[in-house]
């Protein structure tokens, strides 16, 4: 069985994640975390957290994603946020026009649909499923739409394609926040939407999904970053010009302008390790500069940290751009309110720097990263602060009060509000098999010398290592 | 100044909350939490997650907002979620029919649109903005609407009303998870969304909110509570009859029938507690049951823990249902997907007892009810849980390394992973009057003997009672 259908499997069968509406056919594009997968979501957005705003000072804000017609107006994203499509004449099927002329090599994206059309009567290009001839192409806008209201007072509105633009409506309270100076980050983790036409890789392109955008503020003098010689690493850099660099430290990058802000150089090194953090692997990773005609216009600079996925091949998860004056510069035109600020001299509107992480990708890069299958058991060695619980407890036997003692010791641990569970069912190698399979760093069996001593056996998942401690000492390892 | 003008001022001064899309005019109903309320919003949702996933053993899901037409069919709300709506002829403005009527003291809930539009007319009901004429009183779906994909695949989906319906699909995953045992409980924090026609009371009603809907799945057999006494307390009860019982214990309440099933009761006694940890005043809250008239036909028993607001008055802060078989039957029905179990000898299909929580509600009463204003300042005296902030760390003076060393200690709380501030701008005072103003609960200050003897001042917010500890006994006492 391939990794990828032993982590659908896994997802199914123990509650990581799996299709949503089952019992209704589906709709492709969504997803359901299930307990297992929701516990080590919630970790992988903490770990975001620890690293963003406890330990950089960002602030985190939460916004609507319903959200009135004007900010994607202003943003853009009304009008040019969408694909060419055709629809099948015969059998009503939408497929996208640039991915029909791919298919038979010819490069469409960003033409206008009367040149689309021409390709695709050029070519003859026909249904593939049922040979029917297709329509006109036509625009098909990717943000799912809705309205707010009715009557006099009824509003167009879209649930937003993205957090970033909900973030920056509020800058001039961030800016209050912040006490006037610069830089400072702010950073959302929430829902987003994109109305696929038909998406098909799973987790890599969901239509409801989940982002993390730290849009950094920034005064357009000042891109340097102090910090930059702390995060330093080895990496693999494929410049804008499709060249590939092995093993190049990031700041001898900066120092030989492969990467020309070094604000952007320590983020995507800061990325890096958020990455290496959650359990994906550091050498699947990789630093790709958006080439100059795959690069919006307004961004000076843009590069990915690329995950090469034995699944789906290369994968994008995080996107880190500088953005200059565009996005808050569109809503100080579009919305009249003044974005400048008065900042060490100068009035300017600030530039931004946006980091933007899915979560669902990098999910499913941590499961496939840390997925083991060896002789006798199939493991995620998770870190174990990605973990979904930080141990499980057995009973040697349910008899003799020992699954008292295993209750007590599994009470102990929740109230030091950690994420722990208790099993007494089969075999105690049964139940390690069920805890290496959802990734538990620890196994934790009370038996007779746990009455008798107050010790327990603890076993390491990865290295199947036992040992014997005290509860008190369990505790405290635990607590961490 | 009324507590609820100064939260809102607070609000939007410190960063807590404050009306989304300001600068395109606003949209009411929507709310942005800003870096303060962020923060406690999220230890307002992981107090709920240590209360129901860590202590109780809940499971946690995530599922899309997005969810297709089927669903929302099955479980009834399309076709009767809705307000009866008139629009003036004249301005084009829309009023529920209902409120007209009832301002003029005519119950007008759940009659017919003819029966309104008589009552309407009989009363001659105009306009109240512009003193036109209504049109004929129609259906206004309180779902927003949208739909998912193009072409012959289009589908009509709303977005989702309540959490609960979401969590439901999945349930057949969910009992393979819990091993084919009753009772488990499933939580779902996450947005929901509702139309409403014009919501006036800031985060009391938002058109998209967020919840925490906990769905226990029980044997009807057996809806008992062995911890029911765990969690006793004396309670005010306002009874199906409107009738209000003071300082009833909730075990006596059960033991002569107040409230006939023991789990509901266990539930509600331990929402007290958990809206207590949140720091919401006990004295406030009351145990309200519905009314038979407004109770839904299939619930066995509802009730409500209320909060008396200074601002709203009467909030449901939660609700709390016995829902019997009928979501999980209804899905059976429409789904054609067997929703039944196998459990100790029977087959059947399980009850469920819902456990309701808004969160930016309990948010709004946290602030309500934590809010102080003393002579010489205002502060919000938050539990230590529910804090944006741990701690905030000063520099008695920026020079002789003392800023050094207040960033040191600041950079050595923060490695324990725990959310700190630190501030040197402005006298000290004035630092103590900002921390107690987002409720920080510890300040802690840097100054010469710091650099000599490693101690600290730290200062209690609510006493403002200040001691000399080292810094070793600082970072204990902060990781707790």
């Amino acid at each position: 069985m391939k990794i990828y259908d032993k982590i659908v499997d896994l997802g199914k069968r123990r509650g990581i994640m799996y299709p949503s509406f089952e019992i209704y056919g589906g709709l492709s594009g969504f997803v359901d975390y299930g307990p297992i997968g929701s516990r080590i979501k919630q970790n992988i957005e903490d770990l975001l957290r620890r690293h963003y705003i406890v330990s950089d000072g960002c602030f985190e804000v939460q916004c609507p994603t319903v959200s009135p017609e004007d900010i994607w107006i202003a943003s853009g994203h009304v009008g040019s946020f969408s694909d060419l499509l055709v629809e099948c004449e015969k059998c009503g099927e939408a497929f996208r026009a640039d991915k029909l002329l791919d298919e038979i090599n010819i490069a469409s994206e960003g033409k206008p649909p009367e040149q689309v059309k021409a390709l695709m009567d050029e070519n003859n290009i026909i249904c593939p499923k049922c040979k029917g001839t297709f329509c006109d192409p036509y625009e098909y806008d990717l943000m799912f739409s809705t309205s707010v209201g009715t009557g006099a007072k009824k509003k167009t509105a879209y649930l937003r394609p993205e957090t970033a633009q909900t973030t920056y409506l509020a800058f001039k309270r961030y800016w209050e926040y912040a006490r006037k100076r610069l830089p400072f980050g702010v950073m959302q983790i929430g829902h987003s939407f994109r109305n696929e036409i038909s998406p098909k890789q799973g987790m890599i392109r969901l239509r409801e999904f989940n982002q993390a955008e730290i849009q950094y503020f920034l005064d357009p003098r000042d891109k340097s970053a102090p910090n930059l010689a702390d995060f330093d690493r080895k990496v693999t850099i494929q410049d804008r010009q499709d060249i590939v660099h092995e093993d190049v430290s990031i700041v001898n990058a900066v120092e030989t302008g492969m990467i020309k802000i070094p604000f952007l150089a320590y983020q995507l090194a800061k990325a890096m390790k958020v990455f290496e953090d959650m359990g994906i692997y550091g050498t699947r990773l990789r630093l790709r500069q958006h080439r100059d005609d795959e690069k919006a216009f307004y961004s000076s600079d843009t590069w990915d940290v690329e995950y090469e996925s034995e699944a789906f091949g290369k994968i994008e998860l995080v996107g880190i751009s500088d953005r200059g004056e565009y996005d808050l510069g569109r809503h100080n035109e579009h919305s009249g309110s003044d974005m400048r600020v008065s900042f060490e001299g100068e009035k300017f509107i600030p530039h931004v720097i946006e980091v933007a992480y899915g979560v669902d990708r990098p999910f499913y890069c941590v499961l496939e990263s840390c997925y083991r299958q060896e002789e006798d058991r199939s493991l995620f060695s998770f870190p174990t602060s990605v973990a979904p619980f930080r141990a499980a407890v057995f009973s040697l036997v349910k008899k003799s009060g020992i699954k008292e003692k295993a209750e007590d010791v599994f009470n102990k641990l929740k109230d030091q509000g950690v994420f722990v569970i208790v099993d007494h069912a089969g075999s105690i190698g049964k139940r390690y098999a069920r805890a290496d399979e959802i990734g538990i760093p620890v196994c934790v069996t009370c038996d007779y010398d746990t009455l008798s001593e107050g010790t327990v056996t603890i076993r390491d998942r990865d290295s199947k290592e036992q040992k014997r401690i005290s509860v008190d000492e369990l505790i405290d390892e635990i607590r961490g």
